[in-house]
């Protein structure tokens, strides 16, 4: 008997024939006193569809009434869905974020949940319904609907998963598990068994697509164990967890993470001053710009100023130039230099940290491959490069093979 | 200064150009100071596709999880009216039928508003606001998601301006007005400038399309004043309210409507002891099949039994029919006779109350053009006569002209 919250995406209800598949396939592995939430997305494109109709009507197409109108999407899934289930002869009830008391904070468009009151849900799984929820969606204290932004639904199964203590939660996606590396890119890429919660926020972090960092992180503060697996196969998937296995534990690294979405930014010739370093983040921050590295250069040859090079993600290129050429008028600068065509790479893994022969490693490889690194960022578990884009699948090849190819 | 609501149907939504029509209709009309809720149904087809879509997963397409579903359609249509307001640089804000504070009954597919709650509607008024609610629905005690069933976004404007003590509710519609008589079989009926709740909710139960009973019966209760106007016109159209004007109460009577969805059922050779007929309309209400016209007639020839005859909704008769059989086999009776060829035709109005001859003339129109009245029932503001269906445009158009061609 087990507590499970399973997380199908919209490519996976959409259509009613795989809404039968998926009923047909959770009540196969339906144990007698199980007791089973599903999480699901808008069935395919149908947040696209909103978001189209949207524009016909508005150059705003964002806040309130955005989250009013593509919270509709998950609705018709849920209730179909419970259809779904109650015509194949098991009980079902949908529930909407607010009804599965998701409170979120009052930000529209990508609202946090702040607080899950599952007593709605526990109820009717006690009274024998397979419940389903609608993702990516909840309810300010005010009665507002909100959506939860990118890879919210994720964040909606861990989150009901952390607040019913589920013994799992289950992302059911289109790839079979977490590899150390996108096997598109190397092909002898390893699907791992385990992770942990901390490796995997990091591999989220620096471009790994398959879950949302949000939803690690909640998968961490509630003790979830995530199990993300297939929607299309049976095999195991990839758990991740707070402790792995001893098996796990021997490997120093863990995997080769790499991210496109990256444009770097140079101010040159800031006054060496207070204020003026702050000044330009805050300027971002107040425009949700969000800054990833950054590097402060004093110039020997010329005193009183500096020069501050940062990254950003590639699509806040407009939003950011914006702000830059703002930063002109108001301070004195001498050039502002964009960069649009950088990457990053990185490696992660929780066991690098007593390890400094790691880094060296990773350099070495760049270097051996020819790759000038711009910046170097570290954290207790990750080491990430910045290089040029046009490098970055040799650099993933490459570092994948030195640290995976000699065990 | 006014307090006005609004009612846009579905086909007034349909798409993103209809859309900001209203919204330039309502603001060119809109004086300073004027508070304006606008109540809309789901845009063009949706529903229809939607329980469609239902179809193809269960045989079963009602209950709680068909309002869930059906719900979004309205959603889907106050989020994008609202944008479109606000595109205009109108302030607007959007309600579901939980947000707007409408409570029903627990009666899904077909709730009753219980209750209105029209706190946020009013602040949200007081800030400057459009507000956009959705047509349709509300909530129950428990927080589920409930319809209101056929004509329910009718009602859902006449509730919220009975409840925010509104000036007039106005249901926007593809006719123009109340006519005396269907414009489509009588080409010279008059459109009326007012009418009564009671004439109207005589009208409209007698087969008037224009509004549905249950809007006119709110309306009453609260003393809304409800006008009926077109969508595609300036015009004035025509007003509902508790009393009417000097120069209407002249009019014996208001209007001439009929209904071709009715059959007749004949039960023969019922035992003539207490409780059989109320065994069989009790067996007939449990099933949701309601009963309009009622005869039962001793016969001389055959002591100890007696006939029965009763007309429902010609939609009814299937449910009607496994009913039936039922009772053939728990009461002893001759036969069953179903006739579902009928129709009524029916004259309305408040001040025919007085005047005996006024039912001696519609008999006499319809004696004249040799139809035969089957059953006859009268209220204080109307009288009925059921007839064959094929000679019901002959009995509207004789008794139109009786009563109105004299004027």
């Amino acid at each position: 008997m087990a507590l499970i919250v399973k997380k199908f995406g919209g490519s996976s209800v959409a259509t009613p024939d795989k809404m039968r598949a998926i009923v047909q396939r959770v009540l196969k592995g339906k144990q007698e006193g199980d007791k089973i939430v599903i999480v699901v997305s808008a069935m395919g494109d149908t947040t696209d569809e909103l978001v189209s109709l949207a524009k016909q009507i508005t150059s705003k197409a964002y806040g309130r009434e955005m989250d009013m109108l593509l919270s509709t999407g998950e609705q018709v899934s849920i209730a179909l869905m419970a259809m779904a289930f109650q015509e194949a002869g098991q009980k079902a009830i949908s529930f909407t974020g607010a009804q599965a008391g998701i409170k979120t904070s009052d930000a529209f468009n990508k609202g946090r949940i702040l607080d899950l009151e599952p007593n709605r849900i526990m109820e009717a799984l006690d009274e024998g319904n397979v419940v389903v929820v609608a993702g990516f969606q909840g309810i300010t204290g005010h009665g507002d609907i909100t959506t939860l932004g990118r890879g919210g639904s994720d964040t909606t199964a861990v989150a009901i998963a952390g607040a019913i203590n589920a013994d799992v939660c289950e992302i059911y996606t289109d790839v079979d598990g977490v590899y150390t590396s996108d096997p598109r890119v190397v092909p002898n890429a390893q699907k791992m068994k385990e992770i942990t919660y901390g490796e995997m926020l990091e591999m989220a972090k620096l471009g790994a697509g398959v879950m949302q960092p949000r939803a690690v992180e909640m998968g961490s503060r509630f003790s979830v164990p995530i199990h993300v697996r297939s929607t299309f196969s049976e095999d195991e998937g990839t758990m991740i967890q707070e402790v792995c296995s001893m098996e796990i534990k021997q490997y120093l690294i863990r995997g080769v993470a790499s991210d496109k979405n990256v444009a770097k930014i140079t101010v040159l010739g800031i006054p060496n001053q207070p204020g003026h370093a702050y000044k330009i983040f805050s300027m971002l921050a107040d425009s949700h710009v969000d800054v990833d590295m950054i590097v402060q250069s004093v110039r020997v040859a010329k005193e009183g100023v500096t020069d501050i090079t940062f990254t950003i993600a590639r699509t806040e290129l407009p939003a950011a130039k914006d702000i830059l050429n703002r930063l002109r008028e108001e301070m004195p600068v001498e050039d502002i230099l964009v960069d649009d065509k950088m990457a990053k790479v990185s490696i992660v893994g929780a066991g690098m940290a007593g390890h400094p022969g790691i880094a060296a490693g990773m350099f070495g490889v760049l270097g051996d491959n020819h790759i000038n690194i711009e910046i170097i960022s570290t954290s207790e578990i990750s080491i990430t490069c910045l290089i040029g884009e046009e490098s970055v699948d040799t650099a993933v090849k490459a570092i994948h093979a030195h640290f995976f190819d000699e065990h």
